[in-house]
């Protein structure tokens, strides 16, 4: 086989055999075909597409270019969860100890951010001290002995997807869903996990902006998921405006940590509630969503979700008491306000605008070099519907570096449309795919 | 600037502004956009395309890449000739030669072959001798000297191209007119000439198998080189069968010197006649094609243009008593003959597959780093409308390596297509192009 002539076959419409798709992810991960003929053929697939034959193929392939982790040691059913991405996002943070302390493993592993997004391990990384490499054994030991584990990509898991999603970024082929659903179940499965719960996004802060996008990319990763005898729920959740207030890193931990405490904005206790809900269900330990929902609750109410997180965070080398108090955690030198300079109704919120702010302070990287301040962010106060008048507080930003800081408040003033109607309003959960 | 943006506007179908084209070669060429970067953005090209203000700000940023010859101090109009490429393409061997005996300069910058097709460079390769490497002080002095000059493309000639070229092959993105075109046309116009002839090829043979594609290819062309001053006419010819008959390097040049000497097959001398009297227009040598094409015949007839290939080879190194006799150039050590072993009717030739014949013999390249057998080919004898009876003649074959003869005898066999009826004649040339 050439990498050449999969390429043209691609190109031209035609369909790879799982034979074809195997040698072209082997030969990128040994390296025999480049970033360049790789790039080709990824973009071919960004215009061509694959079907329901070559995306699976695909995600097998990646999934065997590295290590698959053996959960079958630990008991019970093993459940993750996966968000495509959002701004303010930080439910992992509060789902997993939640989930965990219901008695379902969680073995979690997770992204950093690029772009407008940020990456569950960076918000982690503002807690003092923890660390989120691990091993596979190590791995295996955390989420069989605590029912928890929250790391990132160990270098042999998947390194067919750590080229190819570094690849995809500089030369424009993100936005291809047999691509992404490719990336995310490769990594997912290569977990070994037994279900999976998908946060897809959709709206002005999520990479689908489409509803219908969202759909066909859960659709993809449901007949993934099922196809290799995983049971896969997605929900597509509404992401027009900021999951709760916090935009950074520090801030968004603790904000996570607020709804283990019993607080925290109610679009993130639902959302976080409704999705350890599913995963209860899909662990067997809940009969119904409904049961689901009262021991997610319950978990929260008794304080057993905040114990677990303690539990993690001292097990993973960070310091158990910084999740006790906000001033523990990293803390900007500087602060101010954003207020609006006019009455009216939030109409419209440009929510990847505000992602955009958060990366500008440097709470996020333009580039995979960038490095993150885990202190800077943004806590972002509108809601959509709301009725604000002139000199109501629009924002309080946390900065570092006076430079950064005019660019960010022009972006957060530019996301926000006013009208002089209250817009009709859109619930938080959308949508529910998969299951009977 | 960044190359991600660029790729990204060019893939939702955007146009590039010339800075923005210029930008993106100028990184490339320096090795700041990669050949990952640069194989996506082809692949972009290639399925959106590019406008009549884009492409020729490709073919002004690839010439400006490297050094541009200036031909200025040669006194008259300098006419080059290109051709798309065919299978037994001799015609610059024998056109250059006439073209300059006739009065105007020819400064001829060729390429070698890759894949079916042969190279004018490798031809040439065959006389003991020759060489086609040449710095640019030394062709404008041969060109000023002797009206003619054959070499091969120099590290400091359009660079960016080189690359481009390289990397287009081994990403299935060759088959784009935008990239073709600014290959083709930022090389010819490096090299300094007032103006151009273009042979674009169609049929079974030619990489345009379809007469609409060359057509807009020529056109293409033309659109280019006149919008920077350049006169270009454009002939799209046949290439439904083998030019002449010999179809390897060795045999093709020797092909070609007959035709100054006055014989050759007659498809050859015309095509070489047509094509030059095109250029003693263009380099107001003729008044009219009837005068031009009376004057090619006069340079085959009095033998001026067989003295000026003596001239031109004994300057290159050559020795010029080598195209005397066949028996100087580089013969195969083996030859036999492939026969009919049917009766009807010539009706279709899959030229691509004698061309693919003379490349498994050794004439031709599967890949650039191949070596090319001057000596092996083959003489292919039928043409389309011949009646044949089983035994007759199908093609002499000059081989040097027996096991590699029965794989190209196979080919050949199975080029050919019969049928009880003739087919309809086609014309060698099918339309002209460009000028008034």
């Amino acid at each position: 086989m050439r990498a050449v002539d999969l390429i043209r076959k691609k190109r031209d419409g035609g369909q790879l055999s799982p034979d074809e798709i195997r040698w072209l992810i082997d030969s990128y991960t040994s390296g025999e075909t480049g970033d360049d003929q790789m790039a080709a053929f990824a973009m071919a697939v960004f215009f061509q597409g694959m079907n329901q034959q070559e995306t699976p193929a695909l995600v097998q392939a990646m999934m065997a270019s590295g290590d698959v982790i053996d959960l079958s040691s630990v008991p019970g059913l093993k459940v993750d969860k996966h968000s495509t991405g959002g701004v303010g996002d930080k439910v992992s943070i509060c789902l997993a100890p939640l989930v965990a302390a219901c008695g379902v493993p969680v073995p979690m592993i997770s992204g950093r951010g690029l772009g407008h997004t940020g990456g569950t391990l960076d918000k982690l990384g503002a807690i003092p001290g923890f660390s989120v490499d691990m091993d596979a054994d190590g791995f295996v030991a955390a989420v069989r002995n605590h029912g928890i584990a929250l790391i990132g990509q160990t270098g042999r898991l998947v390194p067919a997807d750590k080229r190819l999603y570094a690849l995809r970024d500089v030369t424009s082929t993100v936005e291809s869903i047999p691509l992404i659903a490719a990336s995310i179940m490769s990594k997912k499965l290569a977990e070994g996990i037994d279900a999976l719960v998908l946060d897809v996004k959709t709206g002005s802060g999520a990479f689908m902006k489409k509803r219908e996008d969202a759909r066909k990319l859960a659709e993809t990763l449901i007949g993934i998921g099922e196809g290799m005898g995983r049971k896969v729920r997605a929900l597509i959740t509404d992401m027009n405006q900021v999951l709760g207030q916090a935009v950074g890193n520090a801030n968004e931990t603790w904000e996570a940590i607020e709804v283990l405490k019993g607080g925290g904005p109610q679009d993130l206790v639902d959302l976080t509630v409704e999705i350890g809900a599913e995963m209860l269900v899909l662990g067997q330990v809940a009969d119904s969503l409904d049961d689901g929902r009262k021991r997610m609750q319950g978990a929260i109410n008794d304080g057993s979700g905040f114990e677990k997180m303690k539990i993690c965070v001292a097990h993973q080398g960070g310091d158990p008491e910084s999740i006790e108090a906000r001033d523990r955690l990293p803390t900007a030198a500087h602060t101010t306000d954003v207020t609006f300079d006019k009455a009216g109704y939030v109409s419209v919120i440009d929510t990847e605008a505000v992602g955009r702010a958060g990366m500008v302070l440097g709470a996020g990287r333009a580039r995979s070099s960038d490095v993150i301040d885990p202190a800077v962010g943004i806590s972002f106060m509108p809601r959509l519907g709301d009725k604000v008048a002139a000199g109501d507080l629009l924002a309080h930003v946390d900065y570092n570096h006076e430079h950064k800081l005019e660019t960010a408040q022009e972006i957060l003033r530019g996301a926000i449309t006013l009208s002089e109607q209250a817009p009709k309003a859109s619930p938080l959960i959308l949508e529910r795919l998969g299951g009977e």
